[in-house]
């Protein structure tokens, strides 16, 4: 595996009273050898739900996606992705992989998630609509933020250019049934792709929802899927309750929550993964949050969060498991000067290079945690690329789906969000805001 | 008061059993008497400690702040503000009520706050070293990130520039006295500025830590504090303990975490605020988080949180106090074209504004909470600029500095973050990492 699991720091051999018996954490996991079994038989039947296990050995949704990918990158130097939630984060943290001087052929994206008045305004005025694409995200084709946002896009498509070009511009994804946006697409004639039916939102990077937005920029689809691959066949594979596992992880999850650990911190040492914490936020959230149940997710980042967060996590109350995420930096990066830095306070520093300091920081954190008696999990990368990301996504979507099975709820509805939907259409209805 | 507080959705009359009674929410707002009257003290005397209380009316201070800025301004297009935690999250918050093409006299800020050497290494190619300018700011003068990047910048501008224009370029912020900040500024003979001795990062956002970088992109400074000054006279006088004030802000803290309410989630509706987000983050974690004590911040955003975290929110444990920031949006932007959407099942959206839809929205979800039993406080600005900044900035300083007082613990120290820094070092100097 390209990704280590320390859980020492969770267990009471190495936190002590704090900590959890290792043979406690086994045991929980080994009690989800049913649902194992169960998730492996959708594996092997090829079909059935959760069907984002499936996701990792496809191939043939790519080909539609790479087509039109190919098509909006020659005609775009800009392509706005719009959605929110699910159909938006899985996409944002893949175009976080690509944070590099992008090659000319490949446009920059916008993730349009919001409707602020204010900032979209000012992004419509910097973009030169005749060469700016849009891809419109919403698997049930009925949300009204990304409704509002294409329709105001179209608008000023068409101003900029024929009604004939607009097909080459603009695109939905959605499911292969009828809905506002999927009729706003057959009245302009633009090109669709469909969304799997039974892949949730937040359950959806993997699939050409968070794909699309990857091979726009170059990045290589099917290595997410590998990665993915991998992880999801030990997983559920014999091995599939051993302490690195995602069964272990959700074992982890709700002892810690038995125990006090009302909050889930996942703080990763890479500035590439701070969006990967959005992502596994509403994952975490959506999929556990109900009947009262579940544990709030943390996003946090380091180092830049130890100047803001870590006061309260080593001396607040202890209510927190935390997942620590490295990168092998050692090594890596700048290095400071020492004809700059030749003082001796700075002796720790002077040749060191940046990704010392990072990894110092990172090891350090943990450690401090740990001898703090809080519970801290850490996860390290040997390198970050597509395939260790996809591995990262099928780890985190299993422990969510385990940890549901662990509390008896289901890891795939988010019945409460409905209400608010309605009110707002209401309100919109009823006219002047008060 | 161009800002509104209801906190309705926090009391019994309302939220019912789940709801405190407005007397008792007022009665331990009065109990802070004794500590406004000593707050009033110090700003009646013009010295004294909290030194951030008697930012508001000074202007000395800005004048060589914007003597730099606009040096700075005449030549760089663009401007590295390093620091991080306190020293750059007051100024990010800022520069993100500058989200609009800048006049050309206004450089780019970029605010570097980690040490991930990846992203740096592409900043940095990005930049024109000829025109860029950089800041360095630690209160301490011996923040290690800081240090790392400043030294690997200023060696990059010398490869670009003569030395004798380094000190057209570069610059620093740090506290009055002796550091290895303070020495490099001496050694390299670059432009200083003092950070206040009796204002602490998280307090720093209304001195020219925070102002300088709103300087630089042409924000009022002095209105920022006209905003502040504002907040701080009324809360402070005879009006300091009614329901809108601060105090009451603090009392409803406080009596809620001993009710279960363990976090704090602050929802704007405003993507301007997302950053205000951060800040307020680490000004409530870091003050409050010790002793065992204190309650977990949480940042997150309107409308597009309604999609990962609502969930959560209305069907999680109730453990959580909401308060979501509304911005007067009704008839803003662009609006939903009707010849476009004219599908009967978006009847609600056609003709409507986008802010139309952002004010449903957090009317929507504010009631939502509320019918569900969560108690919710909801902030209604009037518009939002320099001065309503000023006046957020410091109500949620006093609502903070007044909740450590109901708690008993002091509000300016953060004893537990040496310990991990030390580590660091440690580790550093003893190589590479495993």
């Amino acid at each position: 595996m390209s990704i280590t699991f320390d859980l020492s720091g969770c267990l009471s051999e190495r936190l002590g009273a704090a900590g959890l018996p290792e043979s406690t954490v086994l045991e929980k996991a080994a009690s989800l050898r049913p649902a194992l079994d169960r998730l492996a038989e959708v594996r092997k039947a090829g079909q059935g739900d959760p069907e984002f296990l499936l996701l990792p050995e496809r191939r043939a949704d790519l080909e539609p996606a790479r087509d039109l990918a190919a098509a909006l990158s020659e005609r775009c130097d800009d392509v706005l992705i719009l959605g929110t939630g699910g159909s938006s984060l899985g996409g944002q943290t893949l175009y976080a992989l690509a944070d590099a001087p992008l090659a000319p052929a490949h446009p920059r994206l916008h993730f349009v998630d919001n409707v602020d008045p204010f900032g979209f305004e000012r992004l419509l005025d910097r973009l030169d609509m005749e060469r700016t694409g849009v891809v419109a995200i919403s698997k049930s084709g009925s949300t009204a933020e990304t409704l509002c946002q294409f329709a105001v896009i179209l608008e000023a498509m068409l101003q900029a250019v024929d009604e004939s070009r607009l097909a080459g511009q603009a695109a939905i994804i959605t499911e292969p049934k009828e809905s506002p946006l999927a009729a706003l697409a057959e009245r302009w004639r633009l090109p669709r792709l469909d969304h799997n039916l039974g892949v949730g939102g937040r359950f959806s990077v993997l699939s050409i929802v968070g794909l699309l937005p990857a091979m726009l920029v170059g990045l290589d689809a099917a290595a997410f899927r590998e990665g993915a691959l991998e992880v999801v066949e030990r997983a559920l594979g014999k091995d599939g309750t051993a302490l690195d596992s995602p069964a272990a992880g959700a074992a982890l999850a709700i002892l810690s929550q038995e125990r006090g650990s009302s909050q889930s911190v996942l703080m990763p040492y890479v500035d590439r993964l701070a969006d990967f914490g959005l992502w596994y936020r509403q994952l975490w959230a959506e999929s556990l949050g109900k009947d009262g149940k579940g544990t709030t997710p943390i996003r946090a980042l380091g180092p830049v969060d130890q100047h803001s967060q870590l006061q309260l996590y080593l001396q607040g109350p202890a209510d927190k498991l935390f997942t620590l995420i490295r990168l092998e930096t050692w090594g890596q990066g700048p290095r400071v000067p020492s004809k700059i830095v030749d003082d001796p306070r700075l002796a720790y520093l002077a040749d060191r290079h940046m990704g010392d300091l990072l990894d110092a920081m990172a090891r350090a954190t943990a450690e401090t945690l740990i001898r703090n008696g809080r519970p801290t999990r850490v996860l390290t990368l040997k390198r970050l690329d597509e395939f260790i990301m996809g591995a990262l996504f099928m780890h985190f979507m299993l422990e969510t789906v385990l940890a549901a099975e662990l509390l008896g709820i289901d890891a795939f509805d988010q019945p409460a969000v409905e209400e608010g939907k309605v009110l707002a259409r209401e309100y919109l209805a009823a006219g002047a805001g008060q």
